[in-house]
């Protein structure tokens, strides 16, 4: 039976390009002789429409494109994701479903049972759950067909969530000949591995062949790997499409090898992540060109390096801004990158709109140190200045803050939080080391001395995050158990050795800064727990405060 | 039988302190010789606590608190609301639910039974449904207990989402004696009589007295009235508590007569509850001042009407930001607004560092005009300014845009979107007009030619809203069928009698200023659907797009 596995990358809303991309492969499919073309879960309207749902003309148009796909499916089965109208008008209106279409027709629909209703996702929002399994006649086998979650809770592997049912237990007595799962799985460090381990506890569940289509591509903040996967009834891989980017696998099930894929985890599979998220998040708006401020560390470094390799170098933008406090290192470094990068780079002093604030608030200050306060002054001159090139050449800003910062708030509103999208906030810092590393290491563009000086904001001087932040190597840490894994702060403090007080500090830090993350811009997520998309907590909340968070906020904004 | 309820305003996530509160206001019913004390739904950790309910602490905080309010129930009956653990380890592991306590004992749990997943409500998130319902004897009753939803789907009046369970049909056949629901059901303009005609609706079905305990205060951008309600078993209303603020009902079930309560709707009461929701973003995070640009328009104006009545007029500090483009008229509006209210004013010119800024992007305008640009500059050192004075003195600053503006992307990114807080963000232009009327007449604060003058930016010379905007008049009605009422462009231009491409243009350019809305404060929530609270919708979508947004968002940003 040959097959074919479309891992597109949809863009979300735009209904009718997703469905022309469907009918193109579905051609292809064709033309190479294949029985059946699997498409993602939603692949339709894209992965997640999230609040377009609600709105009756969207569903219609679905609707209408379900209609066209099925007018192009002469001699072909096809598998697709999509939301449908439930008959059962009870709870929910809509079901996350896969259409089965055979010969121009459509022979019904496999609705999702498990709605992951955590983390990321809301389905219990938008959908009801399926009624029942069915097995599907195709090519003269029996075939099963699960959406995402389905599989998961019930895999051993790592379910996020206990339900009250489990749809493979139908699969188990009615012994299919394939399972096939589509999904949108969004990317996570770890992730790639988890889910094909998932898929082979499937496997070794039910005792046939597996077919995993995954989404692929960035939504917003989401990333989506792809890297769709075939599993044989002994559990041994036999195709692996591509990771972070748009792939089709076109096999014979019953003449495939074993293969063993090259993978490459840690640094180069989070920096392709973020190209990824990077490029697409550019491309669906419309937009080519970006801008950043270049500051010579390592943070802006990483960034520009993502950007000419999602962007490429023709339409990224290095922006200097110096000050006062700016070191003759800083700008040779910063200048060395765009170099290595062949960037454009230009330079506009932020001093004389500095002085120019500063005098006009004389008589708030009346003599006092400026202190803190302006430090946030020069940060927010940055901010207008990269912002005025933005708007007069059409270039989106991209925002250099990582997830250190963010978590403690040690950036300034409107200031260094400026930007269209976070393209390492969800990066900690000794990651953003980690990945630097790679970068300079593979392809000489950070020059080693970026990674070897200590990290400053250069506001005042002789600064060094150091003077306001523990060191990242502690941070971090603390950061990831509290905010990623949940734990509690006395079971932090024990685990990294650490004095309670101490780890209390930090986490009354991280919920303090609240207010603030609200309003920076969106993180490309590659972590389990990113802050922008995936975690909720109130602004106002005292779980940790025994005093009033106003001391903190004024020292930090 | 003599009940008390107590309509508290809970910190969320201040177990100690609002455990306190609940434990004196025990104190109080035992002394007026109370058979039982009523407290709202999550009353020990407040609603709605959100992700800290994932945290294992948090969970064990709260038993810990159950237990400490047990100890003080001898001779008295407590129900009140708190998340709790489920023995069921299926699905969600906790339920929201009524701990109900007699003479110091815990009698049991009353669950939740109805989850609302929409709109501003993640319920199923957390919970899993309650698996029935029970009749409890207090005092000589037979008791039903429900928790907000549960009375909500099948009361015919408002459902938002069908549900395949009824609570209401057990107590249909076990006929209580009288029916508590303790609720977190938030305010919008209109919900008030909404909700007591629901609980008319339940006591008409079940044919008993029904007693609706409902939380008042701010919880970030949610707002809940209180207004909590007695009805007699033949629908009459017997008691109603305060709107928008704490308070505490004590009466004689059996001996209470009908009563007319005084409403004032529209602008007052949509004036009454911004101010509880600016209040309690201060109180609760330990703010007492607040800092706003004055610009003599009538947004700053009643923004600065609203802060005097929240915070108190020795807590407000005007700021005036004159510019080239500042009319006389608009600085001697913004002073006698200022004057009216006796509020402190400083006056900082923003035309130095504005033309330093200029100066330093000449080579990027290179001659040209500098447009849209400098209008942007202008806005964001007003926003640099106000944010020095606000980080300087520790004043929080108030944001000052409405929905209108909002909507359309009409507001300058880290300029006039910047603030801690939107005051009046979920009120459209012509509404905000409404109230300002209201309070001239009411109060003499705002001047009669700042409601007469037509809308202005003042970013140029001779610049008026109506310029880039269609009269508000026009736009306010779609934006309210748009996001709101979440009607089709086809619908709206036929109800409006509107050209289908003029209201298509509206909609697409809501769609494409999701991005700028992410970054702005959130809203004081009054109407059926804010930007920053109940409404989900991706960044990059092309639900609507037939061309890329780029050209638009070069001319709002």
């Amino acid at each position: 039976m040959r097959i074919c596995i479309s891992q597109l990358n949809p863009t979300i809303g735009a209904i009718g390009a997703n469905t022309q991309k469907i009918i193109h492969e579905i051609a292809l499919a064709k033309k190479e002789k294949a029985t059946l073309i699997i498409f993602p879960e939603m692949a339709i309207p894209g992965y997640m429409p999230d609040d377009l749902l609600l709105y009756t003309p969207f569903i219609d148009r679905i609707e209408q494109a379900l209609n066209e796909i099925i007018t192009h499916t002469t001699s072909i089965a096809v598998i697709v994701g999509l939301p449908r109208r439930s008959e059962n008008i009870l709870n929910k209106a809509l079901c996350n479903s896969a259409a089965v279409i055979m010969n121009g027709k459509l022979l019904g629909f496999q609705d999702k049972a498990l709605l992951p209703t955590y983390d990321v996702f809301d389905e219990r929002r938008y959908f009801r759950p399926a009624p029942q399994e069915k097995i599907w006649e195709i090519g003269g086998k029996r075939i099963g067909i699960t959406i995402c979650e389905d599989i998961w809770p019930n895999s051993g592997v790592a379910g996020q969530e206990h339900y009250p049912v489990d749809p493979l237990a139908v699969f188990e007595k009615e012994k299919p000949d394939l399972l096939i799962n589509i999904s949108a799985s969004p990317y996570s460090e770890g992730k790639i591995e988890t889910r094909k381990e998932v898929a082979k506890a499937c496997v070794k569940r039910l005792h046939c062949p597996m077919i995993l289509c995954n989404q692929v591509g960035g939504q917003d903040g989401l990333l989506f790997d792809g890297t769709s996967v075939v599993f044989s009834k002994e559990g041994e891989l036999l195709q692996q499409a591509m990771s972070f980017a748009q792939d089709h696998l076109l096999f014979d099930l019953d003449q495939s090898t074993p293969i063993t894929p090259v993978t490459e985890k840690g640094a180069p599979e989070l920096f392709y992540a973020l190209v990824m998220g990077l490029h697409d998040y550019f491309v669906k708006q419309g937009f080519t060109k970006a801008v950043l401020g270049l500051s010579g560390g390592i943070d802006s470094s990483l960034v520009a390096c993502i950007a000419v390799q999602a962007l490429g170098k023709e339409n990224v933008l290095g922006v200097l801004l110096p000050s006062r406090y700016t070191s003759t290192q800083s700008t040779e470094d910063a200048l060395a990158v765009a170099s290595n990068l062949s960037v454009n780079t230009m330079e506009v002093s932020i001093e004389n709109p500095y002085q120019a604030l500063l005098d006009n608030l004389h008589s708030l200050f009346n003599g006092q140190d400026h202190g803190v306060v302006a430090e946030n002054i020069q940060a927010r001159v940055r901010g207008t200045l990269l912002m005025a090139i933005s708007n007069k050449e059409g270039y989106l800003l991209l925002n250099t803050s990582n997830k250190s910062e963010l978590a403690m708030g040690y950036t300034t509103l409107y200031g260094d939080s400026c930007g269209s999208i976070s393209v390492i906030g969800d990066l900690l810092k000794c990651q953003v080391y980690d990945i630097a590393n790679w970068v300079m290491k593979t392809t000489g563009w950070i020059p080693p001395r970026i990674l070897e000086k200590e990290p400053t904001a250069e506001l005042r001087h002789n600064q060094k995050d150091s003077d306001t932040l523990p060191e990242y190597s502690i941070l971090d840490p603390i950061i990831e158990a509290s905010v990623v894994e949940m734990k509690s702060a006395e079971d932090i403090a024990t685990q990294l050795s650490l004095p309670l007080p101490f780890v209390l500090d930090i986490i009354q830090k991280i919920h303090a800064a609240e207010y603030k993350r609200r309003q920076c811009p969106f993180q490309l997520r590659v972590s389990d727990k990113a802050f922008s998309v995936g975690r909720r907590v109130p602004i106002v909340e005292k779980s940790l405060f025994s005093t009033p968070p106003g001391a903190y906020f004024r020292a930090i904004q």
